[in-house]
């Protein structure tokens, strides 16, 4: 799945500024992607981009429309129909990690295909992947994992990324959600790939490298987490990992989704992380930990970061305070 | 999937007695679901059932025709159709387990339709899961666990399951696998799942039972198995397993498929299989250890198995030379 960059953003008749949080993170991550916004008339999100229609993105060079928002459910509405099907006239591609399929909706898919467009639903791999072999690549690789779900870690990937590209090294950032493909334009959404393919898929999508290039592989769920330990599973022995960032977020009072499940300490998730992935690489390491302290005042985070920093001896940052080139720093050591 | 019984055993062109090894474990474990076998001419395998043509095996009551053979590649073969076109004509329906599916061969499959009857493949799921939720759910749960593929883990499953049931248990054999699945009549192809619900699937076909029951769960893979561990892993959190089962060949030189990596140590096996079952369901202990000593003379076997229970103080079978019945004490424990 590759993308053409670059991208109008579609916001769509959002009605609520978080709705569009996907254009929101290709816009913040990479604005050099987004050429302008599609608002339609009842919009209230904003990514304060240049307002294009159909036509000026066109003239603009723009190659794909992006779906960067989330109605109610998560569906494609019908109401954006006739935008995207001029957009498909104009010769954009369309992408979208919605729950329903672009490819699903007969109108948009008989046109694509009549006109040579491509629909891309993220959300949903087309490719088939080997099973994993674990032989060892060559390139160096790493991986957030978390307490839990919805921790940080893409986020901190991104981040990661963009410091390591902002000293000079030589970096991919390797998505394996709908999000972070829509950011960076390529990945593969491991939580819906076979089971039996999890870690052939992550291996395919992080191949052998040059010998000082980083994968950022971004983590998913939790060994922790009674839903998707599978999905992590796969994913620590597809990326065999050279470095690991433990992320976490300290006020989560239960596991996401399970009521009835608390979260691990951090020593404990981070010792069996190890062990699990040590089968693929008996040199993986720690090099940091990412906390999410956007529930934290100020003091509070800086209390909490301190401690964790004292207890395990890594760098302890929340990448959105402070960034993570302490983080990188210690990665450079590798 | 429910597949109605009782079966015709279909061996087809076997060219080999190991290739109608699926048809073979039906018999061993379920004879009472198999009323004959229908061999073409060049067939050299046989289970020593009563020949029957198709028209005899309606005559005797059967329901289904098993395609209980694997000719080289694993498909579905062109040689077959004409006598499993006659079979849904004679108002059976078709199960298989191969690499290709019957659903996609268009004369079977418009055939079927057009008779109201049922093509199992069993490899393939056709039910959607739920993501799991890791509520502890009524009833008690066994697993197996492994060092590796392919060590047992099936057939010690089954063995289990009619133990318990000659000891009067309330017990159910859970298929995971496609041979699993053809044997007993139900199950879910379980590294065939989508990623996210692995876990969902686990718990789907474990459902809330009496006090008294017991699940026995097929396992498969292997935690430290770098292709299959995501597999693994959302089988024992689904899994909520109460008892555990180490399963091992102890002459294997390599992981099965990765001749790069080494298998565990018994005792590592056991720690991390644990750690990892404890987060759904903190009292989850070891019952035993089941060793195929199959490649061990019986004198290799006996001094083997007797190391092994002494170390562990646990009872240690190999369960086709003695059975499983010191198991079931252990589990009577529970």
């Amino acid at each position: 799945m590759k993308i053409q960059k670059p991208y109008l953003l579609f916001l769509g008749d959002a009605q609520d500024p978080l709705a569009a949080k996907v254009a929101q993170g290709i816009n913040q991550w990479h604005p050099e992607y987004c050429v302008g916004q599609y608002r339609m008339e009842s919009c209230v999100a904003d990514c304060g981009l240049t307002e294009m229609d159909i036509e000026q993105a066109k003239a603009a060079g723009v190659k794909t429309l992006v779906i960067g928002v989330a109605n109610r459910g998560g569906i494609i509405s019908d109401k954006w129909i006739a935008i995207l099907t001029e957009a498909l006239k104009a010769g954009f591609d369309l992408a979208a990690g919605l729950h329903n399929k672009l490819n699903d909706i007969p109108e948009l898919k008989e046109l694509a295909d009549s006109l040579g467009r491509n629909l891309f639903d993220v959300r949903f791999p087309t490719q088939t992947f080997p099973v994993a072999t674990g032989l060892k690549r060559s390139g160096k690789r790493l991986l957030q994992v978390g307490t839990d779900c919805s921790v940080g870690k893409m986020y901190t990937a991104l981040a990661l990324e963009k410091e390591m590209l902002a000293q000079g090294m030589n970096v991919s950032f390797r998505a394996t959600g709908q999000t972070g493909i829509l950011i960076s334009g390529s990945g593969v959404s491991i939580d819906a790939v076979v089971a039996d393919f999890i870690a052939g898929a992550v291996e395919t999508i992080t191949p052998e490298n040059d010998a000082d290039h980083w994968d950022v592989i971004e983590g998913q769920g939790s060994l922790f987490h009674a839903s998707f330990s599978g999905v992590t599973a796969g994913l620590i022995h597809g990326s065999q990992a050279d470095a690991l960032i433990l992320c976490h977020e300290p006020t989560r009072e239960h596991m996401r989704g399970l009521p009835t499940y608390s979260l691990p300490d951090l020593q404990t998730c981070m010792d069996l992380n190890l062990t699990f992935a040590r089968t693929v690489n008996p040199n993986v390491k720690f090099v940091g930990i990412s906390v999410n302290t956007s529930n934290l005042s100020e003091t509070e985070a800086k209390e909490y970061l301190d401690g964790v920093e004292a207890q395990f001896a890594l760098p302890a940052v929340d990448p959105f305070r402070e960034g993570v080139s302490r983080i990188v720093t210690e990665l450079k050591k590798i």
